[in-house]
């Protein structure tokens, strides 16, 4: 597995092959749970995820040495490890930043525009207004229309505070 | 989607990419047929194979282009779009050197150096003979052990002719 003593050699080719590797593998998502304690009944989750198995989760590591921040975390259902980088500040100061400078090639750069901009609605904290908080439902439902929610963008404007 | 004229600027950057991309999406795959015009019975197919959904193709276009060979075809059954490099001679004179320069970090290198191998000694026509073909079936059943097999090893050995 190569260390980051190698990526002084070659930094752009990993880089390159982290933005690839995400391209196929990795799930930018925004989802949203019910909190009692946030004003407007709701709270903004946005996430960057990748799963392997765990006996090829070297890239995993790799990455999280790299972006500096995020978990590994062993998913038992499917005997996959998983890594996931869920705090906003880390998202919008390494991981938004990676992928300006190394973008991705097919249409999940869409996804990861969506994201971006749905982060950085958070950081002027608009996820906690009524007004910011549905702008953003409006593009987390644009974004991995084939991924499963727990609820629906009708059930969440409806029970918003 | 950028184009090779893009690559003239970030050559290192695109080819990292590809190999991270295959190291997440890609097959190395050796699999074998029964086929009667063949001396000892049996046809070796190596492939390296990438599938995607059609709507997020790019990165495939793009890989068909760097590597100059193979193929893209639809796949009606789960509605994606694969590609595949079947032809030995474009395996052994563009991919394989490939990813020797750019190579793969996860464990899935071990799968590429015993498909190289394959490659090898079929461009020495050790699969059309008895022994070549037995130490070839020993390799490939070596890989991607969850991939599903028509024939099992002792089927293919036992009906050698």
């Amino acid at each position: 597995m190569p260390t980051l003593k190698d990526l002084k050699h070659n930094p752009l080719y990993i880089f390159g092959y982290i933005s690839g590797y995400i391209d196929g593998e990795g799930c930018f998502s925004v989802s949203f749970s019910k909190r009692k304690k946030i004003k407007i009944g709701w709270e903004t989750k946005p996430s960057l995820s990748v799963s392997q198995n765990e006996d090829r989760a070297q890239i995993l590591y790799l990455m999280r040495e790299i972006f500096g921040c995020g978990f590994l975390r062993r998913d038992y259902s499917d005997k996959t490890l998983k890594y996931e980088i869920r705090s906003l500040n880390d998202l919008t100061n390494k991981v938004i930043p990676f992928f300006d400078k190394y973008p991705l090639i097919s249409k999940k750069k869409k996804e990861f525009e969506k994201f971006r901009k749905i982060c950085f609605l958070m950081m002027n904290g608009k996820h906690l207004t009524k007004n910011g908080f549905k702008r953003i439902t409006k593009i987390a439902f644009e974004m991995n229309p084939s991924g499963k929610r727990k609820y629906s963008l009708k059930e969440i404007l409806k029970s918003l505070r």
